[in-house]
């Protein structure tokens, strides 16, 4: 099997993840679409508005033919057709989309319920992985069926540049959304742009918050020529076959950033 | 406000978070909860079989006195006694219990939507953190509501000990699950025991099954005397008044493992 889908250019997809559309999400959701729209043919998840359910349960499973492990499952679903139409929707969504926008508050140091199962539920193989290529080697990490897309994640914290940076109690943010970037995105073949952090989102000003929406609309008139950031994929070299960094790569280090080329 | 639940000695609270009973990991859980009761009164929260709800939304902010962030309204909704019945009878099977076990099969890196959505829901201000001390410093990262509980993460993953092991393309399992530990059960309070790891999950053969359970009661077996590993502390006085790590403790260095006593 063999997974490419092709994307539409000039196609952005929006997953916007927050409860309220008169929040500080909600203005930089309905600003940066609008401004994106400049650009892009944008079409939107707001997962909260659509009432999207983020739980992954037996119903995105039939027919429950292999009774194997629940990936396989996924995968069989998607083959034959049966998924719920909500995961249909999202991924035709997604499969056309040059540009995956991803924008949550970060709670708890993750994204919201809501958009870990738009991950969980919608990410199927089949669609998104579970390919390999003429070589056997799996199609993932920098390769796969969305392989060609890039994704921006905008996600605004409570906490300031200092507790969530490098080295901050919190932890550095880029290591926090590393299950993210690098665990969902570059997994399935999306590269990621640097992320778009909104720091003390819970204590901005007015005018603090037009900066912010200021910023925002300059990253996104940008956001087509903008280099990504690039993890090691699995053809590089750099991974032995056992998926182990090589032992002269890095030596010693066991952190997420070895990960980084 | 001094926020301090009473633990009820010996008691023990068992989260699962897998959509089948008769998979892997339900079989570790019923055997689990089984061999942990001999030491102590267990309860449980499986997700799933409770149909629990992980998406934080308006129903959990009543009375939407303040106005103000959803952390806020949450605290707010605590305070007043306002929270839905369903985070209420968790939150009370949480401070009572002195172990914490969270459950669950490895997705996308990371804990399932419904576990997440427990975190997002449950951990609310008031109840969990938000307190100060009498230096006016946060009573949190190792102090707060829930202090002096303990945790284990017992996680199932479909990839083997090296391409998910410190040095894995995946990223150090450790690492990886950091907002789980550290952002999540660390901020409020809760120290965790060494992860519980079963790898391969997807493909164990039916010894290699039993040979799973088994390695779990004997891990839970000594559990009450197990060390927990430790994080730093605010209190310590290895972070600076902006929550950065001071310069002089492992200098240069950012990642997450930095955290770590």
């Amino acid at each position: 099997m063999t997974i490419t889908h092709p994307i539409t250019p000039g196609t952005a997809l929006w997953v916007h993840a927050h409860p309220r559309s008169d929040s500080l999400n909600g203005r930089l959701f309905a600003e940066g679409v609008r401004a994106l729209s400049t650009d892009f043919d944008v079409r939107t998840s707001d997962l909260y508005a659509q009432g999207f359910d983020p739980v992954l349960r037996e119903s995105d499973l039939r027919p429950a033919s292999t009774g194997g492990p629940i990936w396989q499952q996924l995968e069989d679903a998607y083959a034959s057709g049966s998924l719920p139409d909500d995961i249909r929707s999202e991924q035709a969504k997604l499969a056309a989309a040059e540009l995956l926008v991803l924008q949550f508050p970060l709670w708890w140091y993750a994204p919201p319920a809501i958009l870990k199962g738009w991950f969980d539920r919608v990410l199927t193989g089949g669609f998104a992985h579970g390919d390999v290529d003429a070589q056997g080697l799996p199609r993932r990490y920098g390769d796969g069926g969305l392989a060609g897309r890039r994704a921006l994640v905008v996600v605004t914290a409570g906490e300031d540049a200092r507790s969530i940076g490098p080295r901050g109690i919190s932890g550095d943010l880029d290591s926090l959304l590393f299950p993210v970037t690098h665990g969902v995105l570059w997994y399935v073949g999306i590269e990621t742009l640097d992320l778009h952090v909104v720091h003390d989102a819970d204590s901005l000003t007015a005018s603090e918050v037009e900066a912010e929406v200021e910023r925002l609309r300059e990253r996104l008139s940008g956001i087509a020529s903008e280099p990504a950031r690039r993890f090691r994929s699995l053809r590089d070299g750099d991974y032995r076959e056992t998926r182990a960094l090589r032992a002269d790569v890095l030596p010693g280090r066991t952190d997420l950033q070895i990960h980084y080329v």
